[in-house]
């Protein structure tokens, strides 16, 4: 084949998520038609981002310096964590413009079926957080499916003994439904109707 | 902004055709997530495809080497060139399996509108390629679509002179198609190319 290079990057994007085989293959052909230094840029840009952001060691979001944005703000309220499933969500919910505290990233829900125990997501970490006495709140934000469900009551039960406040966030989000997809105000009416568990 | 080349990285996945800015970003924090070598892997492949490959001098059509596949195939049928606007409808036509004669790829269609003339797609270099001798037919194979038919009708009338047998790939209702779904235009053309049976 005289564009081997060609399938190779059809075969590498189609290996991202949501880009079928047709999307894989426009954007290749697509690419072919870029200057240069376009696609230089675009694959630099891919490095780049992967070498330099590495977990804040605090709160597990995505960060390119010691600890990330919001746990390193002086204006943030350390008394109250919000517990998001990954680093996206952290990103979400900062489009609301309310909360004013600090977030835990837990790299992920529990999932038996997929074997993610409490010791493969950051859950011990939250733990400690709270224990250290500042926390006066856990809202538990994880996604109301039933992995996010098990994930929010798992650690709810983890907390009782520590006496914080622990809520998880209104289900004015639909069920079945994604933190992604929510628009701001019913983010925050599901923030502000967030309850004791 | 301590994800400062998260964010180059989204913006650059933004601007490739089809990917909107909640692509880009699931995709930029789904990036993160992969091992170093992916990330490697695929910003290689991005600037390998596009140093390696480019035009085959006679077609069009992409190729790493002098010649592209089909050209420098002594098994394909040089009498008959076949027309497409891109190099990827190419790739559309070989899936048939059926056609063995050779492509000339324009590179896009006629189109006032957005400025493209007859100089500015390789129209020419096919009057030259017919002009050799060994050509006896032509297919118009551009899209059905406004600027396709200006575009095939344009060269029709530019090989006329040379008295090649120029044709058109027909009209009609695609196989498995419904004629509910099928817009007036197809229908119209469906009819009017109708064959005795």
């Amino acid at each position: 084949m005289s564009t081997r290079s060609l399938e190779i990057l059809t075969a590498r994007l189609n290996r991202l998520p949501g880009i079928g085989i047709k999307s894989a293959q426009r954007l290749a052909y697509h690419i072919l038609t870029l200057p240069e230094e376009e696609v230089a840029g675009l694959a630099s840009a891919l490095t780049e981002a992967r070498t330099r952001i590495h977990y804040c060691p605090v709160c597990g979001n995505f960060t390119e310096e010691e600890l990330c944005d919001i746990c390193s703000d002086a204006k943030r309220d350390g008394s109250v964590i919000c517990v998001v499933k990954e680093a996206r969500d952290v990103s979400f919910m900062e489009r609301m413009r309310e909360f004013r505290g600090l977030y835990h990233v837990l790299g992920g829900t529990l999932s038996p079926m997929d074997g993610v125990g409490p010791d493969d997501i950051r859950i011990k970490e939250l733990v400690e957080r709270v224990k250290d006495g500042r926390v006066k709140e856990v809202i538990l934000a994880t996604n109301p499916d039933v992995e996010g469900e098990a994930t929010a009551a798992y650690i709810a039960k983890q907390l009782r003994p520590l006496g914080v406040r622990t809520t998880r966030i209104a289900h004015g989000i639909p069920i079945g439904g994604n933190l992604e997809y929510v628009d701001e105000m019913t983010l925050f009416k599901a923030m502000e109707n967030r309850r004791e568990v």
